[in-house]
């Protein structure tokens, strides 16, 4: 939703930029993206026909990475925007859907998103058939992440996407980890994110401690940050799969992703249409 | 004091043998190293002449390393043989002298260090101007760290080298990481070290979340676990090397080292002899 050509030079805009850059990363190892959309002056659009078209672009270029698209409220808090790209029909549809379990603030502006907007988002991925990505940014976003599976409006597994170092949130450090993972409910799958200077630090945590990572400039604009030289979402991508086979982990194909997750494979969904 | 040539066929054994591969983590980067004694035939030994002989050779090919020895009570457990090596005179003196601060099993064996014979070495070390690597297995031994420091038996600043994933103390995970950070006195540095298969995790953990670390064939024999490609100390200081550089931690020299240890530098113990 942030970064703008001027400052983060390699930021994708365009349907065809965004699927050129996917397919680079897909082929880099990449088993998901995580996707926003913008029109052509940059700033960020909720349109389920914009979405359509970036999916399209990037399942020409990566035609079996998982697709997850944003439901986030920094721009637009109501619902129907909210999950209008929630309703994009097959082949088209997206796998997942971000899902924020709580309200915070970022640097310089408040997330609201309350309980009921958070039921209502979980209503309407379930009635499409899409599985949450649950964002955390805090050690309350994994409780109330146990109350919803608990009282049954999560259904395991679970896909966890811990997010690190923003201010006003966890920042990035052993005790915070161990709180957050430590508070995920049974049967939870993770990836630690880190904002900005804590990108690098908390991917290869995770690949250290066993689970798995989000990298890419929305978080972060920078392959080093010592010397601010700029990053580009394929070089995080292949410096993180370098970096995990170093350390043994070797990356996922889309496919052992879906299994993962609890995601239907293409196949099965094309078969139950 | 347990690899032998038949199962790790990198591991120096005679004075010369250790020399010349602690001149080799030297000249890769290697700030400090911590030496057991053996006999020619391997076993293990705590003889101050061989300490000495080895000392001599270590410094030979690597001036300005620190250099920490051994007091472990794995093999004889009496203060006397646990402390001879404290009292080789200069300038082959060690520097540092490692403590353990309880009592825990190994695989398979106990570690037996009462509270009176830590405090008989503490007292020795004190002596002899020999400041302590505080080894530490698990939390209890951190608290234990917070008692002798309350009560003046420790001095800051205080150096920790927190071992994990050994069988019988605390394994390798973010709970026990935050578990034994957050308990060490204030004014305390550290570094992980992982024993066997998590030596290079707990490594790169450290280097994430801004510790220091200790790599080597004591702890861990292979270079890589999957395909059991066997180690040697130069290469996993090369690594750590690599990989700390990648992760914006360059190595520190022996003389910032001691800085941040709070060992006088060696031009101030030559002008107070």
């Amino acid at each position: 939703m942030i970064p703008v050509r001027a400052q983060v030079p390699a930021v994708p805009i365009t349907p065809k930029e965004i699927g050129l850059d996917v397919g680079r990363c897909y082929d880099a190892g990449a088993a998901m993206v995580h996707l926003h959309a913008r029109e052509d002056d940059e700033s960020p659009t909720w349109r389920g026909e914009r979405f359509e078209e970036i999916i399209t672009e990037v399942l020409l270029r990566a035609p079996e990475i998982i697709v997850c698209v944003t439901s986030s409220g920094r721009n637009w808090s109501d619902l129907p925007r909210r999950t209008e790209a929630l309703s994009i029909p097959d082949p088209h549809k997206p796998e997942l859907a971000s899902l924020t379990l709580g309200s915070m603030n970022f640097p310089k502006s408040a997330s609201v998103n309350a309980p009921d907007t958070i039921i209502g988002l979980i209503d309407a991925m379930q009635a499409a058939n899409i599985v949450p990505e649950l964002e955390v940014f805090d050690v309350g976003m994994a409780n109330y992440a146990r109350s919803l599976a608990k009282a049954g409006r999560l259904k395991p597994p679970y896909y966890f996407n811990i997010l690190l170092g923003s201010l006003g949130t966890a920042d990035f450090n052993a005790t915070n980890i161990a709180a957050i993972v430590g508070s995920l409910p049974e049967g939870s799958t993770w990836a630690l994110a880190g904002i900005g200077r804590y990108q690098l630090s908390a991917n290869v945590t995770s690949l250290t401690l066993g689970g798995h990572v989000r990298v890419g400039l929305e978080d972060n604009p920078y392959f080093d940050w010592r010397t601010r030289e700029p990053a580009t979402n394929p070089r995080l991508v292949e410096r993180l799969v370098r970096l995990g086979r170093e350390l043994g982990r070797e990356p996922v194909t889309p496919r052992i992703a879906r299994e993962i997750i609890g995601i239907r494979q293409k196949e099965e969904v094309i078969s139950a249409c």
